[in-house]
C-alpha cells in the first residue's frame, strides 16, 4: 500500500501579505487543491495523508468538497520543524502501509509519470527523489556578493519532492536522526544517516514550488497549460 | 561609452529541427528581436555590436529593418568557440568604449533595471554579472543516479548575462586566457586568471535562455507580460 504525505504545515514566512502561500489561487482553485488532486487521481497512490496547520484546517476541510477525493485521505497537525511535520504524518499511515511519498503542498506541477517513476526506483532500491540535473553556471561567493570560485556542476542536481521510501527505511533513518539529534534539511539526508542510497529520478516537467509571490507566475503558466 | 556586444553566433545545436532558436517567434516577432531592442531602447548603452553566423547575417538585416534600432549597430562574425565570438564582439566595440556589456542574445527576458545594475557594479568595481541565489536544495550525485553528498547551498548563486567588464579587465582577462591556453564556460572565469573580483548583482526578473523547444512557453509567457 502507497501512502502519500502531503506536506501543507509551512508557515509561508517568505511570502509577502498575501496569506498563505497554498491558498494563492490559479483559476479560482487553490494551489494545495491542484496538489491534492494530483496525488487523489494517481492510481499508484492508495491512500493520502495531509500535514495542515491547525488554524487552516477549515479551509482544507472545505476544500475536500470542492475535490471530492477518490482516495481515503486524513489530516494531521504539523510540527515545529519540517521534520516533524514530515513525521506526524508517516505516523499517520494505514498499518499495511509499505511505501510513503512524501511531496510539498506547495510544488503543485508534479506530473503523474514523475510520480510514478520514484515510487518504482523506492520499491527497487529503497529511496528515491524527483530531480533535475544543474545546467546554469554556477559561482560559490565570498557569503557576499563577490564570487570567490566556479564550481563545476557536472555532478550537481536540484532535488524536489517526491521523496520516496520504504517504510521501514524512512522510520529507520528518523529514528537514526533522534539519536544523533540531527537536523536535516529533507528526507534524503536521513538516510545518510543510516546508509541508504538515495536513487535520483529526473523530474519529467518542471516542478517548482512556491516560495514567494514572484514565483506565481511560472506556476499558473504550468497549470494553465 | 558604454557597448553591449550581443552573443548570437551559438549554433543551435540543441535545438531539434527549429531552425535556428534565436528565430523562434513570440508574437511574431523573433527571441533574438526582444534581446536587441531591450539594449536598443535601454539609456545605458551606447552602441551595440552583434555577434553572428555570417549564413543568418541576412535574417538579421531584415531585423534591421523591423526594428529600426535606435543606436548604432554592427554586426561581426562568431568564432569557434563561445570566447571566440565574445572576443570578435570586444574587438568591434568603438575605440572611446569603456565599458563592455556581454549578453546572450537567447536571453530575451532580461530587464532594464538589471542591465542597469551590472553597468553600474562594472563601473565601480571593474566586473560583474546577472545572477540569482540558488534556494533548491542541491546534491552531488556519485557520478550516476545516487546521491553521494550533500551540498552545502548558502552561498552558491546561478549566473547568467549581462556580464559587464571595463574593457581594460576584459581584455587583459583574455590575454591571461591565450597566453594559459585556458579554456573558459563565462568570461567572469576569465577575470578569475587575473585576479579579478567580480561582483555578483541579483536578477530582478526571471532571466531564462532558450536552450531547447521546451524552454520557449515559459519565456513567450514572460515576454507577453
Amino acid at each position: 500500500m502507497v501512502t502519500a504525505v502531503i506536506v501543507a504545515a509551512g508557515s509561508g514566512a517568505r511570502m509577502e501579505g498575501e496569506g498563505d502561500k497554498l491558498f494563492l489561487e490559479v483559476n479560482q482553485f487553490p494551489v494545495i487543491g491542484y496538489t491534492w488532486r494530483n496525488f487523489d487521481r494517481h492510481p499508484d497512490i492508495d491512500e493520502i495523508v495531509l500535514v495542515v496547520r491547525d488554524d487552516i484546517l477549515p479551509r482544507f476541510e472545505s476544500l475536500a468538497h470542492e475535490i471530492s477525493p477518490r482516495k481515503p485521505y486524513s489530516f494531521v497537525a504539523g510540527g515545529q520543524e519540517r521534520q516533524d511535520s514530515v513525521r506526524n504524518g508517516i505516523e499517520a499511515a494505514s498499518d499495511n502501509c509499505d511505501t510513503v511519498v512524501i511531496h510539498d503542498g506547495a510544488r503543485p506541477c508534479v506530473d503523474a509519470e514523475t510520480i510514478s517513476n520514484t515510487i518504482q526506483a523506492a520499491k527497487e532500491h529503497g529511496a528515491s527523489v524527483a530531480a533535475t540535473k544543474i545546467v546554469d553556471t554556477i559561482k560559490l561567493s565570498d557569503g557576499n556578493t563577490r564570487i570567490s570560485q566556479n564550481v563545476d556542476r557536472t555532478h550537481l542536481w536540484s532535488v524536489q519532492t517526491p521523496q520516496v521510501f520504504k517504510i521501514n527505511t524512512i522510520l529507520k533513518a528518523m529514528e537514526a536522526v533522534d539519536e544523533q539529534r540531527a537536523s536535516v534539511t529533507d528526507d534524503t539526508a536521513a538516510c545518510e544517516l543510516i546508509g541508504q542510497s538515495v536513487t535520483l529520478v529526473e523530474s519529467k516537467k518542471p516542478n517548482p514550488k512556491v516560495t514567494t509571490n514572484s514565483d506565481l507566475p511560472f506556476i499558473e503558466f504550468l497549470l494553465k497549460e
